[in-house]
């Protein structure tokens, strides 16, 4: 089993998780739940593969359906401890949305698209599922309120198309680009960073 | 015609006129009732035919636009008697989500799909045009809430797959895990079933 | 520079724009902005491509993604200004339709689909980029209440199949069809046009 799909199942748990989270607050059954979850998981990478006419990955690999359903009975079963579990969660879920940004991008590449189409698939693949999960349960999506997610995406996105034209291997570019893509979604969460507010100087 | 299709035609009378119903309370103008009818007729064999690259049925065969615009103007019209046909609506909803189900997984099997991807298919198929007529009246999906419907296509699913371990003919496990369907629904209706409730526990 | 990109630039300008502003009221940031900004500029067409499994405009051709990121910076600097340029705006979006409407029309002829099939398609690409950008803002899509932009594109629609049945060229088709469109919404808005309220005669 590669690293990858290592990391692909931890940032699955992490974003299912999230998704049994959202869906338990908004009174949702055992089912309701379980889908929340799922489309958390797998919604953005989902999009992603419908816009460049792919293969959708859980559809034909099983693995994600049974992992998103051990998330869902854990994170029921273990929701008042999920608190302990927080900083790994994080963890989980801030190297998956890195996975998902380079995998992303890279999906983009190989069907030839301009570079700022592969970033936006890239960010899309990361955030995604996020921004569905928020609208099934009748939210306006959290990312488009505070998005350290997104730049964080985007910025990894840029690098890996800058570390392109030097003379790394691809692997590296893959880590390195990945590793911006933690870099600021850690600087982020611990400095408190946010994009400069836009209602700041407002009265409402 | 064959029954399947007198079948289709009547569950997608069901389906249109539930959304006509949910729409009206949302104080929508005509052209907004017919879309959430359309919707919710054709939505969830839409996203399924998406996810799995097949021709969307209603593009071609545009009877069911039809049917849907026939279902409207009738459900407007006679929205106030609309109690009387609550029975007959509520019997060709429930055969109607029995056959696309069983349609669901039949093309889910058809492009080689794993079963529980097919099932998947095939309670998506019966289930999400509903989801997205309550995105579109936003309001959160209520099968997330009461999902009666969903364990019935589920357990229908399973059933087919089971079926089809038997000698039985391919018309008969068709008929058998539609019924199975068509009994999960009743007898939850009939006897008020629902999941077991995560949240009775708990003060909110 | 041939005319049509003009036009298609411009109503990309006026849909994006529009985004702005209702994402502005959300209090998004500016990510959220100029996703909504995206969204509601090609979000029809995307949806139609997705539908007909053309490939999708903006993906290969990325004039419009920067277009778009100009016009939110543009809407967002200026928004406070945005009053004087409302009818320009107006007329942008208006011709926009009217194109967006045509386009639709006629890449669902050249995919051999029926006539209606091809008049909700043309609807659809000028119509659902504002259905997505007002369910991403959690709100019920205005169009679905007040919908003189949808009964616009269905008549221009409709024109465009009855002028294939005289013997006028190609060109002129297009250009009196998108002008039904023009003309429509211009009359709806100028006389206060809407369809007949289906609830005037009940208490509520």
């Amino acid at each position: 089993m590669s690293l990858s799909l290592y990391i692909d199942i931890l940032g699955t748990i992490a974003f299912a998780i999230s998704g049994v989270l959202t869906a338990f607050k908004k009174k949702m059954d055992f089912f309701g739940i379980f889908i929340i979850a799922f489309v958390t998981a797998v919604g953005g990478g989902t999009l992603r593969d419908v816009l460049i006419s792919a293969n959708i990955g859980w559809m034909r690999n099983t693995t994600f359906i049974y992992v998103i359903m051990g998330a869902t009975v854990f994170g029921l079963l273990f929701r008042r401890q999920l608190g302990y579990l927080r900083k790994s969660l994080f963890l989980f879920d801030t190297i998956g949305i890195a996975l998902y940004t380079v995998i992303g991008v890279e999906k983009g590449l190989a069907a030839a698209y301009p570079p700022i189409t592969c970033i936006a698939l890239g960010t899309l693949s990361a955030c995604f599922g996020g921004v569905i999960r928020d609208i099934l349960c009748n939210e306006i999506p959290i990312i488009f309120r505070k998005e350290i997610y997104a730049t964080a995406c985007i910025l990894g996105g840029l690098a890996y198309f800058l570390l392109l034209k030097t003379t790394l291997s691809s692997t590296l570019i893959v880590i390195l680009s990945g590793l911006v893509v933690i870099a600021v979604r850690l600087s982020a969460v611990i400095f408190k960073l946010s994009l400069p507010s836009l209602y700041r100087s407002e009265n409402t």
